[in-house]
């Protein structure tokens, strides 16, 4: 049974236009799904207004106890809820969940050592509560999950939402076909990231080899590149990554739209 | 089937250590059980920190649209996912929810006469997804609900937890031999306000119409004895007000601690 899990970048929650003709596409989509998200700019707006400096090292946030409470209230609280609620009124049986509840994602916190990321989880595929995932898609339920684990003693850990997609899609592939659909505001993998007609339309995994050589793959798009191939070794079926608003291409896998890496191609 | 459907106070949750105490027992509580949650202080403080004026007319908090976003983030957000996350380092399988999630409570918001309370929403006990919650339940899954509810266009309210929990209790008294248990700071309804000796252990109607009218139901605990009233007229087997820290003689009835309201006493 085919089951797409679908991760909505920040920049399309940030814009409400988007964002509604996103979810409108989302709600029809006409098979078992589960939507993963971020925060947008929410997260760094709180931060500034209650007066929390942002601490980034080698590019990465660190989590302190301000930035963790700030996440949680953002990702679990209002984009979550919002984001039910709009689903929910557009036909569609959403349940907001975090990795924390129903230990969906259990997680352990990430070694001080070499670099103290703070409160950031790591996700073990493994121990991903899928019997449950399983249970609300038969009741024909839509998860919606926002990027906030917790380890075994209780303590509330941010995960980084792509990894939180492609942990999701690694441990559901043992029990459905799954593709894993990257959306977000550029048309897919760009060759020249100022031209969006430029989309590298299929990856494999020397091409990307080159391409991060070169230079084409790197920063933000470096994670998803990487675990897009993960995904595809633990047997995800398909990875795409592509606009947000061409969703329903991107899942139906006509290759129309966005970049697509497959098992052996 | 016995359920318990426990609201848990503001103060006790602003108590690190009350707090702690509260969860182990609750973690314990033999039978099926649902945690309803409001949001303590944390709320006022947001609000206090982002510069955001509390709007009070007759004693209700108007809800405006900043009002809302800080409720929901700490609400459905911080409080809702630490409760969970601490459950489930407990043994208890605890799923944080909103009365958004899989339309769990679906609300309407209240008319803007006679006084316009903003993001408020207001309850239909015939509308509650009993369902959900059984299959839940039958899952060994610990209910946590947040006092945040949408109405049928995606806006997402401000509702009561005292009402959150009676009107869950009451719907689900269909199902199961529901008990409804107020936990607080204080030992139940006491004759005596500065008393925690004075407690009543039982209440009627007619006792508790003569107790309001002498002024010893008033305030805060008004609302408390109307949904207890409420939930008894509605089905609900009792209804027991009393201190957290006696939270399994609550439940179990025995009836040592706290004030007991029954049917046809």
């Amino acid at each position: 049974m085919p089951l797409a899990v679908i991760k909505i970048g920040g920049n399309i929650l940030d814009d409400a236009e988007q964002l509604e003709k996103f979810l409108t596409d989302f709600a029809e989509i006409p098979v078992a799904k589960i939507l993963v998200h971020g925060g947008g700019k929410l997260a760094s707006e709180l931060s500034v207004r209650l007066g929390i400096t942002p601490q980034i090292i080698h590019g990465r946030r660190i989590t302190d106890a301000e930035t963790l409470k700030v996440a949680t209230m953002t990702y679990a609280g209002w984009v979550n809820k919002n984001l039910v609620a709009i689903l929910v009124a557009k036909q569609c049986s959403a349940i907001g969940l975090s990795g924390a509840d129903a230990c969906l994602l259990p997680a352990v916190k990430r070694p001080a050592t070499p670099l103290d990321f703070g409160f950031v989880g790591d996700l073990i595929t493994e121990n991903v509560n899928t019997g449950f995932l399983q249970q609300l898609l038969t009741a024909n339920l839509t998860p919606v999950i926002a990027p906030i684990a917790a380890d075994r003693n209780g303590q509330l850990l941010n995960v980084n939402a792509d990894t939180v997609a492609r942990t999701i899609a690694e441990a559901m592939a043992k029990f459905y076909e799954v593709d894993l659909v990257y959306c977000f505001e550029k048309n897919g993998l760009l060759l020249n990231i100022d031209d969006e007609h430029s989309v590298i339309p299929e990856l494999n995994f020397e091409k990307a080899a080159h391409l991060k050589q070169v230079g084409v793959i790197s920063s933000g798009m470096l994670p998803k590149i990487d675990n897009a191939f993960a995904a595809i070794k633990s047997g995800v079926k398909k990875v795409v990554i592509g606009h947000a608003k061409n969703i329903h291409d991107l899942v139906n896998g006509e290759g129309n739209y966005g970049t697509t890496i497959r098992k052996k191609i």
